[in-house]
């Protein structure tokens, strides 16, 4: 259990909880999401005093989703939870974090150290004396553990367990016992700022990658640029860009790499993901020679049902561990230095450059040319890409949002949330409250804008109430069409296990305390209606939450999302 | 991966979903909780194909909660979730289950054999290709598991998990590869009925036990008889009432055994929890030279803190596994029967009967003096006593409600359902949905009576829209008392952590799509507005879906809760 460090062997003493969170304000966080529990309360009672800002969740599954949304935005988020009911409820939260790459401390207010050297009999335990069960859960889906039980190590435990979370960008977990909250660690160690730098490549292997990429991309008659996921995640948009200008080679992005490139730029070709990719894509990225691939991760939704068809002999894939050049593998490489000097040894004449597709957001001529009123993902798609305006926050749904989006093409400096990989339903509407709150920190004038489902609203409809309570003012459009669209799709068009209860959507505000004048709610059914609202400025740019349901029909889909949905369901149903 | 059985080794062919809905239905399962995903898709369909009902939860967690709750009514429950995302989110329920020893079935729709062999980059996986990342999680809170990933086993897997499911009252886990699904296994096995009796002890020990006992029964002077929760959760029950009518000794609960009695027969005494007992109690029981305490789960909430003071001499200890006199442990022997034989073999003047306390629901009379027109605790629950009717079932919240409830003297044939040792918040709402289609399907006239706080109920307020999806028509009571007031009395009472967003309640069932004819939903703000409801026999047997939200006093709460708190905001600081 928990001993104490002579006070005399201490320059600046400060309280565990005190360290802990002045770390975290360090690193740039100033909300921190949960909700509170009787192991956990003390430790809250310092959130405000170092300067930080208390979110308060209505349920930790949501504050987990929130502080996601809060990590992509801000860079990196904290959420605390109390032992065994709340640490469970986020767990799927975190371990979506773990999937995608998404830095988020977990900190859990778990029973004194004496109690669990007891075996006490306590609430929140699973009546067994068996203290360590949640953390052996949670250990699984973090990238560091520090078990805060002494006060000996548990300032150099934060230290690490901060820095890890950041450069592998992942979750990790700290568990925080009533009784440590107040124990008194060194203080002086927080005037060294934390070293968050990647460990530098060896610079002779470096080298000799760099000399490996340009000779192959000196050969290549026909290179493009693809840009995924881990791009974003290990932070190398900026040496991607880089290489983007430097060498004018068309440049597309896979879904989960959606908002990684400035989608206004001359040479962005648009969305790569197979059969499911942007109009003219897939012929362009499967007829070069080279594909320099930066961040892949090719999973069936990524890729629409694993119809990536780019070989890997024309290919150099960039992660965050390794460089791969066609079958030669560089473990231990990291991206971000070979790009870099990529960037700088290109010579004008090294790169062969023809031009790709141009994407835009035009609406579809079978739409333009239809009578019909109503709303169709085909139609709203590219017609969104013409509202939304440059640095918006866009977070869509896994289920239809999460595949229209592909068609709509952003301004500049959008950043796009989504969750292509762990697909966790509900997610979206949690995120869209930490990503609002991280908006209304930065003070860009940034908008936050979320598309969800009728059916995944549903999980996590709450958050809404905690945007209402924090103040903030994001917009929130539902796609009401009858249930579970996507697993329609997959199996069950018409099975009643697909339908949602019809919930009146825009009522929801009022009954979570809003006054009506406090939020703008509103539904619309027609294309019209739609045109109405986008040729709002005050909607636009109102600093009130907006709740707008948009009616789609149940039997309508992207064209991305039909072909994903089928391979998905032929993947299930698949024997030897 | 899945081989196929071959078809002329099986007499009656049947697939695997089926066989395993089959086992469901015999057992007497009616509803199926859950929420669908493209890995259970192909599996739900085989739901009301069997003759069951699939209930189509707002979201896992609410599920798991709710397959708790109907468990608690209906003996066993099943809940289908699908891989990482949708069972992860459940797992908190399950954990919950695990710990207060209720049986529930979690089926969860995994990616085929195939996928899993070849690491597939699936949506829902951490993307490394470890698919048994979540069964690892899940086996730690599950008494027995079952992967169904060759028909082979299937089936044996199947009985084997439903059979310890009932007799440990404790969670399974079962996977369901897509692959598996429509595999054919044995359905002639489904003629032999699961033996689900639990195994009878050794007859020579359980007759030394028994002597043992009886002995001492004999001997003691003053004996009383105390029944906990596993005296419910492993269904001794009958046999607790056969030794009560036929000893006639005053008989107690704790809170986690509220109901397990009836509370009619005039040797009830009411609940022991140490300090916070009802008034009476406690010198009444810890002067006894003999407690009978059968089923004890002696933690902190269950015992107002450890306040409990009962000298082992001076106990027998009735359990699942094992019996104890004194310190004389009998591991091994089950109390159902021991407590039958004992029973049969108890003579006239083998027991010296003194009585006990008579517990009432009358109001104190500093309430009764008091002019205020405010609902305060020590009124509510007395009173509530003498609305609730024979065969209430009664949820309570982790809160004051959950404590208030002590204080209640039940009707007979009542059912109260809480989490006194695993007190995870949201968890009521959830259960009450369960347990309310329990009631329905068992169809007795029944009502389900919901006690949830305004912290709590924002956890899971969705499962107001399950029960309106499924024409459920519980009682649900919203103490609305300003924030979390349990916690306040721990740590913070004017923090801000401690508050919550203020909702306007009663307009969320019109939110969730209940036309204002179909439900009732009202507000009670003053004593005289609770009394003009429970004097409504409209109101009290109406066939809607009922909506109060009382207004209490955030400083407000019963007694033993201020006992409790106070003794684990010490326990929490505990230092040596
Ligand atoms: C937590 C969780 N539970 C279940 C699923 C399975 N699932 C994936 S998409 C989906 C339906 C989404 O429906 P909706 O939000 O209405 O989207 P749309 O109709 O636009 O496709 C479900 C149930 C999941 N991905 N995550
Ligand atoms: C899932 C979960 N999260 C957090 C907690 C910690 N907790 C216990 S009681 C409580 C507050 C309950 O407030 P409310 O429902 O309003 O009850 P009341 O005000 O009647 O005490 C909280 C946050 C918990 N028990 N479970
Ligand atoms: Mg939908
Ligand atoms: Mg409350």
């Amino acid at each position: 259990m928990a001993t104490d460090i002579r006070t005399s062997e201490l320059k600046e003493p400060v309280d565990v909880a005190e360290y802990l969170f002045r770390r975290l304000h360090e690193i740039g966080i100033r909300s921190i999401h949960g909700v509170p529990g009787d192991y956990n309360l003390v430790a809250l009672d310092y959130i405000t005093k170092n300067g930080l800002n208390w979110v308060g969740n209505c349920n930790e599954l949501n504050a987990g989703y929130a502080a996601d949304g809060y990590a992509r935005v801000k860079g990196m988020s904290a959420i605390v939870t109390t032992f065994g009911v709340g640490e469970l409820s986020a767990v799927n939260a975190l371990a979506g974090a773990y999937s995608e790459y998404v830095p988020v401390v977990h900190i859990v207010g778990v029973p004194s150290t004496l109690s669990q050297r007891d075996g006490m009999l306590l609430h929140h335990t699973l009546g067994n004396g068996d203290f360590n069960v949640f953390a052996n859960m949670s250990r699984q889906i973090s990238c560091a553990v520090a078990p805060l039980n002494d006060p000996h190590d548990a300032a150099a435990l934060i230290d690490n367990a901060i820095r890890e979370c950041w450069l592998q960008s992942r979750p990790v977990y700290v568990t925080l016992p009533t009784d440590v909250v107040q124990k008194k660690v060194e203080g002086a160690r927080l005037k060294t700022k934390l070293d968050l730098d990647f460990p530098p490549n060896d610079k002779e292997k470096e080298d000799y990658v760099v000399e490996m990429v340009l000779k192959r991309l000196q050969e290549a008659k026909n290179p493009v640029i693809l840009v995924d996921a881990c791009a974003i995640r290990h932070r190398a948009l900026e040496e991607v860009h880089a290489l983007v200008h430097t060498t004018n080679l068309p440049v597309f992005v896979t879904p989960m790499g959606k908002s990684a490139i400035n989608e206004t730029l001359p040479n962005y070709g648009g969305v790569y993901a197979g059969d499911g990719s942007n109009a003219g894509v897939a012929t362009r990225i499967e007829a070069a020679d080279l594909v320099l691939s930066i961040g892949a991760i090719k999973s069936d939704f990524n890729t629409s049902g694993f119809t990536y068809r780019v070989s890997q002999l024309n290919t150099i894939d960039f992660h965050s561990h390794m460089v791969r050049v066609r079958y030669s593998e560089y473990p231990g490489v990291r991206m971000n230095g070979v790009l870099k000097k990529l960037v700088d040894k290109i010579q004008t004449g090294d790169v062969s450059v023809h031009p790709g597709p141009v994407p835009n957001n035009d609406i579809p001529h079978s739409e333009i040319s239809s009578p019909s009123p109503t709303i169709t993902q085909a139609w709203f798609w590219p017609r969104l890409g013409q509202w939304l305006r440059p640095k918006d926050v866009v977070i869509t749904e896994t289920g239809t949002a999460n595949f229209g989006i592909w068609e709509t093409r952003f301004p500049e400096y959008v950043t796009a949330i989504s969750q292509v990989l762990w697909g966790s339903i509900g997610y979206a509407t949690g995120a869209c409250q930490g990503a609002a709150m991280a908006v209304k920190e930065l003070d860009r004038g940034q908008r936050t804008i979320l598309f969800t489902g009728d059916g995944s609203f549903q999980l996590t409809a709450q958050e809404v109430s905690t945007c209402l309570r924090n103040k903030l003012n994001p917009i929130i459009f539902v796609i009401n069409n009858d249930g579970y669209t996507i697993e329609r799709f997959i199996h069950g068009m018409e099975d009643a296990y697909n339908d949602v209860q019809p919930w009146n959507y825009t009522s929801l505000p009022l009954a979570f305390g809003s006054p009506a004048s406090e939020h703008i709610a509103l539904s619309v059914k027609t294309k019209d209606d739609v045109e109405k609202l986008f040729s709002d400025e005050a909607f636009a740019t109102s600093d009130k939450l907006r709740f707008v349901e948009i009616l789609m029909e149940k039997d309508d889909a992207p064209q991305a999302l039909k072909l994903t949905a089928a391979a998905s369901a032929k993947t299930n149903e698949r024997k030897e």
